[in-house]
């Protein structure tokens, strides 16, 4: 007897778990019978979002962020794998660039896995998707899981809430109806990231970003710079428990920063796990994944239950306007407008 | 007796109409109610999606838009609706400053009412929202409704389906990593526009345009430019029922084009309805609307069927691993695992 696919990815098959990725982008049974057997090994990987607006060099970003990770200097070096999620690309396959460059960086080393994914109309799919390869890795035993997504809108929020830490990534130079549109999105930052630091416009960027956490955490008013706190008011004394994003600066063509940045992420898992948070958005994650699967099969089954010719008909009214939409799905649910 | 709600929006009181739009944003049983009653007047609007990345000066094109459909030298001057809808802001309403804009450049006007929608966590309840919205303005008379949307990612992409024409904005100088996003965009385009033609690049815009318009629409090798064609290859006969996307140039801050693309719009509804496509995709649209709302209800009704300490418990199961997502959503719908 050989051993089942979900072995063979607990012992280090990569081959085995590039299969299964594959099966999970295809939606295929077999896949999700293997996923099921490896999630009691899951729960230990410490799960990176990356978003931002297009163009500040966050693929650049991920890829030093795993080199970092993988330096033969740092006492423990960690397997690192690359989920990049682009939902902004719903008809075409658009992070095939961005692979080619991850190839030249980070190919030959066993340590780091990538894997991209496209859109393929399916919002909830690639959500989904995108839990489910995270779970993979985390079973194979990939100690960071980077996921990165493009854009900096409602998907990429929802993509990032699957992180225990959530990086935004900025560049110098953004005009001002982007940082408006940012407004929104640095409310899920756990770190602030200034790529392309060396820039013009670097203090301006991080002048703008400090105003919008102080009006996103209007309760915390601590504002830390490369680490450390400042501008502590003595009416509200520091409470450990409570984590300010710091504003990191890097330089990813050459690196800069990287280090600083990484020292960051693992100062956020630690806080995490202090502060309980780590358990509450474990719980958050897979309770949203829940409701995505009980959503979706809820209305599969109804979608048998209920005979084509009789959906159809109901659709027709809809369109000639007889039923209204609320009115439709009361008929078919009850049979009756 | 008094009016009902709906008959008053049918008679032209748009104080009415207004406080029904809040009632839909609100998602209020007594909105929804109205709404049902105005159902059988809707269908007559054309509705106009508009998408693009932000800084290529939308809100200004859409005020210009609206503008042209109400210049007295018009023929027959149209009553436009303008709804907003920024999906990238899911904590804070980010439409603000761009309605301050829209107040200036037409307040005053009874022709035009303008509606903005900020996203509160809730992909699905946005675009639900906006179909709801869409529909009262049809019903109260309004003959063209322009949607603007905010980003260029898949909310986008599910919200201009809600249109009959869908209009892609583009801006010249944009970067590499943006033109490899828009590949997936540019597929869901009838007519594509280059705001600020007066900046440098527009040439280079346009030509990187008409290549990405090659790569999504292979088949149809004809191109407009300003709504002529040409390069009409022998080997493929005009037909008049494939419509090629146009490419517009234009100028919002001083209404430079916008006579010329406010003529394409018209003349893609003409090719609407006169290829059924019109019909198809008003059926594709309300098909959709339809699908939401039973998805909203069947979960509704699943959870308050399911006691909530037993749906805690099957939580508590998932977070401790020894319920795999699928398993846990057989063990709520089946009683077993």
């Amino acid at each position: 007897m050989g051993k089942s696919p979900a072995e063979s990815i607990l012992s280090g098959e990569l081959m085995v778990l590039a299969r299964l990725l594959t099966q999970v982008e295809n939606g295929s049974p077999a896949g999700r019978l293997t996923l099921d057997e490896l999630f009691p090994h899951t729960g230990k990987a410490h799960l990176v979002g990356v978003t931002g607006a297009p163009g500040t060099g966050k693929s650049s970003l991920v890829n030093q962020i795993a080199l970092q990770y993988r330096k033969p200097v740092s006492a423990n070096p960690k397997r690192v794998a690359i989920v990049a999620v682009d939902p902004s690309s719903p008809f075409t396959g658009g992070a095939v660039l961005g692979d080619r460059v991850r190839m030249r960086d980070l190919a030959g080393d066993p340590g780091v896995f990538i894997r991209s994914m496209a859109s393929r109309g399916s919002l909830g799919g690639l959500a989904q998707a995108t839990a489910a390869m995270v779970q993979a890795f985390d079973a194979a035993g990939f100690d960071v899981i980077l996921i990165e997504t493009v854009g900096a809108g409602q998907t990429e929020v929802d993509i990032a809430r699957l992180a225990h830490t959530t990086l935004v990534v900025e560049s110098p130079g953004m005009g001002d109806e982007i940082q408006a549109i940012k407004a929104g999105i640095l409310e899920i930052a756990d770190i602030l990231v200034i790529n392309k630091a060396d820039l013009p416009g670097v203090e301006n960027a991080e002048l703008a970003l400090r105003g919008m956490l102080g009006l996103s955490h209007p309760v915390e008013k601590v504002f830390r710079h490369h680490g450390q706190a400042m501008d502590l008011p003595a009416s509200e004394p520091a409470n450990s428990s409570v984590w300010v994003p710091p504003i990191q600066r890097t330089i990813a063509t050459d690196g800069t920063g990287v280090g600083e940045l990484v020292a960051s992420i693992d100062q956020h898992a630690q806080h995490l796990r202090h502060s309980g948070d780590w358990i509450r958005r474990d719980r958050a994650r897979l309770e949203g994944e829940l409701e995505a699967l009980l959503t979706e099969t809820l209305v599969a089954q109804f979608r048998l239950s209920v005979p084509d010719v009789h959906y159809e008909e109901v659709v027709n009214q809809l369109v000639q306007r007889t039923l209204s939409p609320w009115e439709a799905v009361k008929v078919l649910l009850n049979g009756e407008a």
